[in-house]
């Protein structure tokens, strides 16, 4: 069966979101054993001027929610950035997949060359065809969270490895 | 145009291994400013049991290597995995670019159903259907490489940006 704009989005993005879960388990279940505030990781940085973790879960989910929406375009729901516990963290990608799982494939296929306008930093918007958007822009922007977030919790000595990163693959 | 097991692969390696190599300059750039060795960049670590920057990029250039090689059929090049310098580190993702290029994306099309057995870990093996495989394993595995590489660098104040990350999107 060929690739279709659906197919090579919303099982990448949920996928991947399921595995950011499992992440933030992993990283709640390391503070309580070591029995110190998990606000620590939910507020760390790697770089002063980096974001926070809890950041990096709110872009990830809308790296995948507003790609999704923008394609698409099926009115997503928004997300107030409030988040700044570990539970309401998952919350909010669970809230995300619960969403993306509601968008209809048919939607997303065929926005191949539809044009796609984005904010670009505070004051510019840019744009691209969906199908560049989806694997330049969206694809690699949504990695980029997901990754940093367990950079920083591996950083903090959570014990998480490839395959946790990769563990829902099927 | 549909996208294809090519388009989805081809481009987005070559267009992320172009920002990676550009991550190196700006790297390098940065350590000579500083006037500190950039040996440091290429040996440092987020955590003392992950990898360090010089084995991050070899992986990552792997990661799009062996991936088109396994869907495509085509035999890739053997690395020796001997990079220790930002020069030879830039030479590598250059030579996996360069291999990129030579596969027609006619091997690559229509390997969705394709079975790839691939290695994980030291003793086992797994196999998946060709795009399942390029979409679940391939590609995060990659981008994970490229971004952890970057986190490398951000970490200690090399002068990076979601601009960098994203530079050759188009």
């Amino acid at each position: 069966m060929a690739i279709s704009m659906s197919s090579a989005s919303l099982p990448i993005f949920r996928t991947m979101l399921g595995n950011l879960s499992h992440f933030l388990d992993k990283g709640l279940a390391h503070a309580q054993a070591r029995k110190f505030d998990p606000q620590v990781l939910v507020n760390y940085r790697l770089a002063p001027d980096m974001l926070p973790f809890n950041r990096q879960i709110q872009i990830a989910c809308d790296a995948a929610k507003n790609g999704v929406a923008r394609l698409s375009g099926v009115e997503a729901p928004k997300f107030e950035d409030n988040e700044t516990t570990f539970e309401e963290l998952r919350a909010r990608i669970a809230r995300t997949v619960a969403w993306l799982e509601t968008v209809p494939a048919a939607r997303l296929d065929g926005s191949e060359d539809k044009d796609i306008t984005f904010p670009v930093g505070r004051d510019a918007t840019r744009t691209m065809k969906g199908e560049a958007y989806l694997k330049h822009w969206a694809l690699p922007n949504f990695f980029f969270h997901v990754t940093t977030a367990y950079a920083i919790l591996r950083h903090n000595g959570v014990e998480l490895g490839k395959s946790d990163y990769l563990i829902g693959a099927q």
